[in-house]
């Protein structure tokens, strides 16, 4: 097992290992002095995980009570977030207890959210199960839900107690999600590490799966890095959004229903790469689509560039967005929001 | 004027004077580079204040936009928090800019609860309107909004840039509203300061607001005091829920239409009082009198005590409640639910 820890102000352990998820209960056991943990999950993860899970907490004493939403990006709402307090409330769960977000992003999201907010704020432990949520989203405290308005408008930074990831898991995973994850680990290659993103370029997406347990460690380390230097992301901490500026605006475009954040982010990645580093261009299309990511959309670049005025990381009219100038080398630039539609057009 | 400096991890100060309001830009524009404030305000409000605080924010460069909503804590909700996400989505408001919460308790709540969680945090401040607010919950980073379950069960710790309280404004106060604000002065002294409550003792809700200019700056000291002690809400800052234990039993018991939450706090402290420290209560019942306030309700104490179970500050099967020995000290203690129970019996 590897554990990565990470210095923020309320410090926590990422654990990597197989066969983690079966032994919840003994990880967190030390780590709480809860009464009653209470399960969030989907209804794509329950099937497979929730009991085992429920299980091992029992064995260690906790009472265990879990709740099921649709899976999705459309559950990452106010709707479901409410019915999560309400739930709460229902099986009394208090300041003391401990919520488990057991799923991919959108899970650990709403759940990260809900802790941080239901009676102010109580401990949550993240079990990720997808390869995006394993790799990026469950280390950070980034917890957020997505507004008519667009992604991740509301939200909070909250650390959670531990991180366990488990490998194991990601076998059960559809191939798109895999996909999906993957774009997310070619952005850690491009920002931060030049030796994965050559690892990288010598898989794809069918034999990529034997390499986990160097790549997930590796693209933690390199999170875990980036937010104890920033953790309420002010600074340096948006270099994690390499291609996330038009990747979010490609999944607005398209309504979150055509790319999964994954594609976009690829897309993104590329688009930015095409005009601001153009000798990378070729080199990043090639790894991404050895892991059956696009490397372009059909969006027209003024409906994206457009988009990305809205784009809450804005700072009045604006932007900052990142180039990778090298392979494993990222930068914040800044422009007026014009300027910045500009290298497009 | 008068600073009361609250040395939390985000420092601000509470500034006290007459005319406070109207000069709000000069006071604000040192403290944020927000091209924008968001004025977040109640239709009780807005009318005799809104427009004064506009200008004084425009005269110093900001661009003002106002969102109004329904008074009273039934719109103290998910339901008017979201249209205040709308609201600040349609407006444009960036994570650098500003929102104003305008109002008593109900508005402060609310807006530093969307200030806590809109882009995942904005910087906001409060300029509180009614005595509750100016002497209370405008003080100390406590945000929140109800739920159909019960008061305040989502939330979270978020500091204002600064609280300007204007004395001045309490003078357009309904009287309901003051003697709803005396409730928790009556508890400052209780809690912390003899003189303060002797002070009360020689006053009544007609002739109270002559000295507001004292009253205020204690109350509010105190409230420093132990909030600096205790910003998250983990142990000290227990001791300003003496009377709240039982006053939201007897808001909720009462569905939040008979008593106000300042009513519910008097009625608590005197009940509380009577069978923990016998001693003092025809004193306290006395100065509560003075204020308009009730020393008792019509709701049956077993209805009241099994209500104290579902208080978030519960843990386990635990509660903590607050006694005051003498006036002027407060006590933390605890018991199991039914010993509390048994108390009252």
């Amino acid at each position: 097992m590897k554990t990565i820890h990470v210095p923020v102000a309320q410090a926590y352990d990422v654990l990597i290992g197989r066969g983690l998820l079966a032994q919840c209960g003994r990880t967190i056991r030390p780590l709480t002095r809860a009464a009653a943990c209470a399960v969030i999950t989907d209804d794509n993860v329950a099937p497979l995980y929730a009991e085992t899970v429920r299980r091992s907490l029992e064995a260690e004493g906790f009472r265990v009570e879990t709740y099921v939403f649709p899976h999705g990006e459309g559950s990452k709402n106010a709707q479901t977030l409410l019915s999560i307090y309400s739930f709460l409330c229902e099986r009394e769960i208090t300041r003391s207890d401990c919520l488990i977000a057991l799923g991919g992003g959108v899970v650990g999201d709403i759940t990260g959210f809900a802790a941080a907010t239901f009676l102010r704020g109580l401990p949550y432990v993240q079990i990720p199960t997808s390869l995006l949520a394993q790799v990026d989203s469950s280390v950070g405290g980034k917890t957020a839900i997505d507004l008519p308005e667009g992604k991740n408008l509301v939200g909070a930074f909250k650390q959670p107690l531990a991180v366990l990831c488990d490998p194991d898991v990601l076998s059960t995973l559809p191939r798109e999600f895999l996909i999906d994850g993957m774009g997310e680990v070619i952005k850690y290659g491009m920002i931060a590490d030049a030796h994965l993103f050559s690892l990288l370029e010598g898989c794809t997406i069918d034999n990529v799966a034997a390499h986990f347990d160097e790549i997930i460690p590796a693209c933690v380390g390199i999170k875990r890095d980036v937010v104890a230097e920033d953790e309420m992301d002010t600074g340096l901490r948006m270099i994690l959004n390499f291609g996330h500026t038009l990747g979010h605006a490609i999944e607005a475009h398209y309504h979150y229903g055509t790319y999964t954040h994954g594609c976009a982010v690829a897309a993104g990645m590329c688009l930015m790469t095409k005009h601001c580093a153009p000798a990378l261009y070729e080199r990043l299309c090639a790894c991404v689509r050895r892991y059956g990511l696009p490397e372009q959309t059909d969006a027209p670049i003024k409906a994206l560039t457009a988009l990305c005025g809205g784009d809450k990381k804005r700072a009045g009219s604006r932007i900052r967005y990142i180039v990778c100038p090298e392979v494993g080398k990222a930068e914040i630039r800044e422009a007026a929001l014009a300027d910045f539609t500009a290298i497009f057009a």
